[in-house]
């Protein structure tokens, strides 16, 4: 199969494209796996943000093909007692510090092996305390692409740290939710998921009491410069203003509480 | 063929790297066309900038080897009834929004047909209304990379929205034209075009009536803070500050009129 | 073999994301050498900082496979009279203009050819004066990924230019040094190298003759907002504050002199 021989190996992480970390990472996955296709998800977590990171690979990681092995590294325990783990759910690899930055990717995913990344066979040598993204994700990750088993990575183990995706408050009436993640365009992505069979399109957006959106179909449904709710691409309702950045214009910012009510 | 079994499908977007959108779309297309090549012209369009999309894709696209899948999305009407289009030229398929964003880089090419993207086989389920980059543009891409026949995309379409590029006004002793982009390193890029034929070599460039530079061959033949014109890479006059940044020294903007005289 | 077929070329330059600048030379090689697989290092080095460059792909460098091409592109001679060379060492090809943008990555490299790139069969046409990354050093770096000898490249040179790395003074209780680097996360590189076997835990960093930071293993080595220094991936000592950025804390530039010191 021509994909076998093409593994792809996706990177998640909070390096940045200023330096040269991640080509670094590249060179130690190509030295490693020549064949691997290396796909970036993003490298600008904000430094350290475990749960932006957590929703990027969440939001990215499903639309890749079976056997993908995704990389997230953001990792500010680096060189600390946190583990490195390596998870295969059925589908997919992930690799990455267990710190609970594969939360929401592994919400939907069904768990077949967890395994500490501790075979020094497969790390660099030597080792360093504060790039493992180089050291120990990359090159394990690489090893895997080229087809070796599981069980040589490390040992078994049960469980990894699994941080709770923020759950919106169903009412009969009304959802209260907040924003968790503003993307480049200033849309403020919030935790209601949107159902085709709900009457959300009925709906209105309220921000502090004050109504600031309606539920609508598409950006262009409202006039330039006005405020309107969609569903995302990521399946959650978000919050917009057309042509124009809602996260400046209406000082959004993640955690900020927002209610969406049935209009009468 | 090596380079058949390898397409090429490049992206010109407005989606910017910080979010997960762009690895998302390459997802997409290596679910489709694993051995695909991907390659980014650029994804820092300004947000809905049409124009800026244009011009990237026209001084790019043609870097590229025949049958090059090059995909434009600037799309600030997605969702909206403008038209998903997918254009073939005497070497090459373009993907995009019907919105202008191809006009420039459609000048020069021999359109040999145009169809509507429409068949559902080829576009994502379910189709969102916020993201067509990854639901409708990628995957058409990558089902044309796979060698699947224009008609089977969608019906033939007789046009497609076309921008007028700016033009220059050519008098006899001088040439009054415009800024069209302004680069990273603060070069401002014109409308007129260099001819090497020309007297250019003898030119002075004006702005609001006072001289500003010569026309040289490179940067270094000024001292360096001194305001240059040179032949762009692009094949247009563009104005630079040697070893710094003409755009914020001279305050130039894209629209900024100017004028290149003859010398006596 | 595999490998052989893929030939590996990195791109390290000042020329931004923004722009189709390297959209448009990963065209010009894959135009040449379709099988390449081209890898970025950084884009971000700052406008015409040569030194900047030459350390960004002297940390990088050595961690890609053997026979890898790289290309460094910091070039604010371009179209002057400065040589654009391809240097062949023990294991890898570097592409560059000789203005010392590969003085640090070829401290460690044995040399075995230099060639000054001048046959205009790999060259293209039109040669421009403002994008040699595009005319000159992408396509000469193709076709040596395409396996054309060196000696069709140019004439053989005898030297190249070589900026002198900084060195730290070595006292028997202190080693003066500076910062060399700050990177994304603010984390201040030094030119001290790091050495397992000394004493290093023992030190302490003192900069304006304050102590500002103990040698530790790592960055969790301290409470999250203290100042640590810490044996960097590129194997120098970096000053970091946990969850923070020390160079914007501390006020730390590219140039600042710092002390280390033993402790008694």
């Amino acid at each position: 199969m021509q994909q076998k021989n093409q593994p792809i190996i996706t990177l998640t992480t909070d390096f940045g494209t200023r330096d040269w970390f991640v080509g670094t990472m590249k060179g130690v996955i190509l030295s490693i796996a020549p064949n691997a296709k290396i796909v970036d998800i993003t490298h600008e977590i904000p430094p350290g943000d475990i749960k932006s990171g957590a929703f990027a690979l969440f939001a990215a990681y499903s639309y890749f093909p079976e056997n993908t092995i995704h990389i997230a590294v953001v990792d500010p325990g680096v060189g600390s007692n946190r583990k490195p783990i390596a998870v295969k759910t059925n589908s997919y690899w992930f690799i990455a510090p267990d710190n609970g930055v594969l939360s929401y990717a592994l919400i939907n995913e069904e768990i077949k092996d967890i395994r500490l990344i501790e075979n020094e066979k497969f790390l660099l040598k030597p080792l360093g305390n504060t790039f493992h993204g180089r050291d120990v994700f990359a090159p394990a990750a690489a090893h895997i692409a080229t087809g070796i088993s599981g069980t040589k990575i490390g040992k078994k183990l049960t469980e990894f740290l699994r941080l709770e995706f923020p759950k919106p408050i169903i009412f009969k009436d009304r959802i209260e939710g907040e924003i968790i993640y503003i993307d480049r365009f200033g849309n403020a992505i919030t935790n209601i998921k949107f159902k085709p069979d709900c009457s959300y399109y009925n709906c209105q957006v309220y921000i502090d009491n004050r109504p600031v959106a309606r539920v609508r179909r598409c950006y262009a449904d409202v006039q330039k410069g006005k405020a309107v709710a969609v569903p995302g691409s990521s399946g959650f309702i978000e919050i917009a203003v057309r042509d124009g950045n809602a996260a400046n214009n209406m000082n959004l910012k993640v955690g900020k509480k927002i209610l969406l009510r049935v209009l009468e």
